[in-house]
């Protein structure tokens, strides 16, 4: 496998590249375009691939878990093969530096590997059975089983923030792979070197493994004709998306208006708001800024789970953890965001901040931004309560380094701002256990409004287990019932089968009463690992 | 309370009808209106059931699994409560017999106390605990405890053919009342009264378990106005409906269109292909006719599963099977629709098979229809592949006692039919263990069209279980990934939520280490029922 991109679409197990629009990606560190010149996939290349998907799909779907789980290990492995050029090239279109990379990339074969012991294990298809009961009066009781099974071909966008995570053979290409689908990607345009990289290591593991063809394909497109081709294809059965509400919400309505309407699961942003709580602003203010500023900072801010909003009560705590927010935030060096339109649109979020009344610039790095290698600084605001409920800009995402802190006078403004918030990915309460106790109001009003509550930590950072959830309510998602991180992901790609008095032959494994992959079911209302 | 329908609405505890729009039930076994008046509800009464519902959301999200179950019980027993004037009033209303609707008000009242059953046994709520590992290199791991949790308010919309299970205190309320969400009822306007009645008997279990004001009501309205408030309400958070395609796409695409897009839970129809295969077709296709006559028959063909369209091989066995067909269906009585309008589609839908080229009548009702009594005849016709393939009419639901035999002419053909299928809720087989053995391929392609697969069986009669799925991909429902029916039908009103880092005392009660619940949990990737 080459270690360059060769700027190819992936359709099945060939290149393509027949399009008639090309680009380079963007090194933001350098300030210039970099090799090798992408050619967008033709409209009959895209249909290619969505049509090898629909072929693949019927035998995709019959391969057992524990063959899915050596395909997955396999993804995992050749992306692990590829080594420090997959880093260099990552770094080079994103800026974002080898040591979070490195961790990225672990992350993405972690999360492969999670998944494969997921199919492997195989208890997530929630399999049900209810025997017959021939004899019941007034009718006899058919014998009934259950299971979830794929969906479908599903398109995933790569996501310009996480090259290795969210991309290629991120979350959503594992867990839609281990739950059965094939996968259509399109690679995000700023990262394009590397999601060939990681595609052709997809590209290998089908072939060493024997998946048929069609299971895995990746198109470039510049501009958003491909997008939307894939997201109309009839054959396409979900979407994966990681990215801006514009962006989300204009493939959510293409989606909804197709005469098949498919779920559309776009994760949005969100403010990520942190409440600190009066004694643990009293007893570590200081701390909890210096804690602040690195997670508003981490990654250069651009994270979906960046903490954008901060809000406390008034008073001599405040002032102080004001303070030394201000020399965290100054001495935070500014840094090279993903490329120069993200950079743009993060100036012109602060410009909004600047021109608004009632909002006080508290610091910003003091270094001097390097514009040529696409930096930007740090920022810290204040405002209150009033202000911010009658600016709702100031409500929305700014996407980088940058957070505004809420000054209430009681904590009636505390729980008047958590319930007019909007659907958010995360919210933070950081408090002492006696400050949690006296704000569980607090806490019931959070659990309707994010998909993630943290105490006394901070939302950067999102763990890859069983029990992970990142998601929200609308505008953080447009699905706020499914999660992007965790292995309940596998659900956002899968629907209910039942089997009404089939013989045992005509049963999945996941259903015959020996139980030969041993799972966890549900028989006749009980939790059981056993044969029926 | 009383027995008769007083012509209310229903909101909250309070009884309203301010709106300027009133009509009155029909009664379409006497080909008549019958009294009181129902008087729709005014904007500000819709926009008072939200605001109410959304009020009794933070509370009564907060009741146990307990309360929840002891107040489904409740309902369960108000409704028996009311005895004969329920099944009389509901008689009157859709003409479809004591003995159906006894067995529909067991049904209705067996559903709430399934879904009783499940909020208390709580293990529903997928609770999941990964532990923190604080040494963790290079990063420590956090505690995180996930759960589903209630979504909010739901607007269920009552079905014109099951008056008591998919209505006012069906399976969609039972679900979200489980799940913890408020609902509202928008009446079918053609069984009002029995709307009427059944939400006093929810009325009086709010009030008896002492449930928030909000966690019911329930609406009137002649015309599409008052259905569109409700999906528009910015409180309401899912929608449940049942019944015509173009109705359910409706409020699909009004909740799409939203601000806040919400899902919409819409079972729009189905064909229910049943294949009869060579062996089952030769060894009893005279059984099959009388089975598949008594199945389209049932119910005047009113059931959303009912068998529209049937597959097999021509021969003699399929002449044999349609002579039987031709006898069974020429003997069955006509019988009382629904209500004038939904005779007068049937006619149209049977006048379009009539005019088809390719398609012939084998028999119909030979007993004359009497029209006042709003009757309808069973029909069967047949047709060949290339026909069936040629004309898309032939492929859309007639909603009423008719079924069209499809000939192929060999196994080929039968592979091409089910290929070419939309989304359905069923199909069927029907088939000797050699034919299913033969057909494998058969079943694997109608796993990806429908819902619920039976085996010499018939669509019609679902069982309310664990492992029970009603809903099938579109055009079937508008969200083919979850059901209607059965125990899984709780998911659909639900979302994650997960806690990271939390002191005991901030946790809801499934999450806490000594799991006081005794529910199922995965904890650190394992099944256990057992403490942390």
């Amino acid at each position: 496998m080459s270690m360059e991109p060769q700027g190819k679409n992936l359709v099945g197990l060939s290149e393509a590249g027949a399009g008639d629009k090309s680009f380079k990606s963007y090194n933001p560190t350098l300030g210039a375009e970099i090799e090798p010149e992408f050619v967008g996939a033709s409209s009959e290349e895209v249909d290619r691939a969505m049509q090898l998907a629909g072929e693949a799909f019927p035998v995709f779907r019959r391969k057992s878990g524990e063959e899915r789980a050596v395909f997955l290990e396999k993804i995992a492995d050749e992306i692990e093969a590829i080594g420090d050029p997959l880093l260099e090239r990552c770094d080079a279109e994103t800026g974002l530096g080898i040591p979070r990379l490195t961790g990225e990339r672990g992350r993405t074969c972690g999360q492969l590997r999670l998944f494969a012991s997921l199919a492997r294990e195989g208890s997530w298809v929630d399999a049900r059975i209810d025997t017959a009961i021939p004899d019941r009066e007034p009718l006899p009781k058919p014998d009934a089983r259950l299971m979830l099974m794929p969906l479908g071909p599903v398109v995933v966008f790569g996501a310009s923030n996480f090259p290795l995570a969210f991309s290629a053979a991120g979350g959503d290409t594992a867990s839609a792979l281990a739950a059965g689908c094939p996968v259509v990607v399109k690679a995000h345009r700023s990262h394009a070197g590397t999601a060939e990289l990681v595609g052709r290591a997809i590209q290998a593991a089908v072939k060493a493994c024997g998946m048929p063809e069609g299971t895995f394909s990746m198109i470039h497109g510049d501009g958003r004709d491909v997008g939307t081709a894939l997201v109309q294809h009839p054959i396409t059965k979900a979407v994966g998306f990681t990215g801006s509400l514009k962006g989300g919400r204009a493939l959510f309505d293409l989606a909804a208006a197709r005469p098949e309407p498919i779920p559309v699961y776009a994760e949005m942003g969100s403010l990520n708001p942190v409440f600190i709580l009066p004694g643990a602003l009293e007893e570590r203010g200081e701390a909890f800024a210096q804690g602040l500023c690195g997670s508003v900072t981490l990654g250069v801010g651009q994270f979906c789970t960046n903490p954008g909003l901060v809000l406390g009560l008034e008073g001599d705590s405040m002032d102080k953890f004001i303070g030394a927010a201000e020399s965290a935030f100054g001495e935070a060096a500014p840094a090279t965001m993903l490329n120069p339109g993200i950079r743009d649109a993060y100036e012109a979020g602060l410009e909004t901040f600047d021109k608004t009344d009632g909002v006080a610039l508290v610091a910003k790095s003091s270094t001097a931004v390097d514009a040529v290698a696409t930096q930007a600084g740090a920022h810290v605001w204040t405002t209150d309560i009033d202000a911010f409920a009658s600016n709702p800009e100031l409500s929305e995402e700014v996407f980088g380094p940058t957070t505004l802190v809420v000054k209430c006078k009681a904590k009636n403004e505390l729980i008047r701002a958590a319930n007019q918030l909007e659907g958010h990915l995360t919210a933070t309460i950081h408090g002492t256990e006696k400050d949690l106790e006296e704000h569980l109001d607090l806490v019931e009003i959070l659990e309707r409004k994010v998909g993630r509550i943290i105490f006394n930590g901070f939302p950067t950072g999102v763990e890859v287990c069983h029990s992970m959830h990142h998601g929200g309510p609308y505008p953080a998602t447009s699905d706020g019932r499914s999660t992007s991180v965790g292995t309940a992901a596998i659900f956002r790609f899968t629907r209910l089968v039942c089997f009404q008095d089939f013989p045992q032959v005509g049963l999945p494994d996941e259903l015959r009463d020996d139980n030969p992959c041993g799972i966890w079911r549900i028989v006749n209302g009980e939790q059981t690992n056993g044969a029926v």
